[in-house]
């Protein structure tokens, strides 16, 4: 079990009615797209070919911003609010798909941007399997 | 003029259209929020009545994290993305909508409370006027 | 092979000389410790005892943000900065170290207090290892 | 009266003993120095010399990430720790250094890197003042 799944294990009061199997993904996606998306802008930072990878860096950026951002409101369940949830969320969904599509542009040159898409694309489908389930 | 707006006005490049002085004052609305909410949960932990305001300082601990990311990508203007940038503002207003609710309903007994309720607000409220201005 | 490591194996340039395995492990460690934090802090907030609490979860707050911030600084391999990453390795350390004992305080009573424990002793020593290994 | 000023002055509890005005202007050196250098990395890859400023784009990536943790840091004041407080200004005070030190060689053609070299002087040196004063 992940630490973060023992976290949620052990949280004290309840859960608010949330999928915790969905919700446990989504911390873990959120999490693992933060690091990967940070260490992609700098990858390409490091590439002979960095001017052509404006678009790429700053969207890395601003993903690792916004992942490490919704992983920290999905990892606090206290007082628990469905509306700042659904709209993080969608907030995350959209910047990890935009992210995913311009790596996904330099995947074939850059092993550092298949990952990284590959990685969006987990959270992108982690953030929307966990808003569906919302209701 | 603000670190801020000299950043804005010394930027290499096209700002892509947007309404410069909606986007400063998101920029330094952001910015504020982020480092009120982090001092309003932290006033909160330390009051008599702590375990009556944990609603305010869970609300006020995602508001920083959502103001200091949406203030972070808003700050970026390299290869602008109009879709992100909409869909980060969404989330910024909603959670400082929910945040600026909670930290009314105690402003009466705590001043850190109507202060950062009055920030959350106006950064609401700059959030939207940025969104109106998007197009 | 876990992402954190594949983003490591993908980096275009030399890594420096500095040494791989530790550079993984504090890496991954400080990225745990961020999360667990953010969510030990929460767990405490939703304890009858809230009030009994307080310094641990600012605690936990400090350290969720200086762990999330070091990882960062890791990640980027670009021009190497031995002085501010030996900087911040330090930070890490200390802010781990004051918060692992006193998680540590609430072990017995808080089973997320216990795990948080350990995961701060983990980070604690894998910045330790990493500082020891910069020469 | 800054917002960062009121909240300090709202605050429930005793300061314990720091001294205040150094403290604020801490904090507000910290706030204004990260969305500084978020906006100079920015900045900086807008430029046609991108490649020139690689240093200068990861300097400024971890001086934004180290003075936002340090401004959270400090603008909490509940449970107040002498010792992670000075590791985290020790480890901001020199990751400003050599971030001032890198913008300031690009002063003469990039404003924005002299306006950033600037704030970073202004907040490692609001770093060591409050360093100075914690006895």
């Amino acid at each position: 079990m992940t630490v973060a799944a023992q976290m949620l294990e052990t949280f004290p009061a309840d859960l608010g009615g949330i999928d915790r199997q969905k919700l446990l993904a989504c911390i873990e996606a959120c999490v693992e797209c933060g690091q990967a998306c940070t260490a992609c802008a700098d990858a390409d930072l490091s590439e002979e070919t960095v001017a052509h990878l404006r678009t790429c860096i700053r969207s890395c950026l601003d993903c690792a911003d916004v992942c490490e951002a919704t992983g920290r409101v999905l990892s606090r369940r206290t007082a628990y609010d469905a509306t700042v949830t659904r709209a993080v969320l969608e907030a995350c969904a959209t910047t990890c798909r935009a992210c995913g599509d311009e790596c996904e542009r330099h995947a074939q040159m850059h092993e550092h941007c298949r990952i990284c898409a590959e990685v969006c694309r987990r959270c992108e489908q982690a953030c929307r399997d966990l808003l569906g389930s919302l209701g």
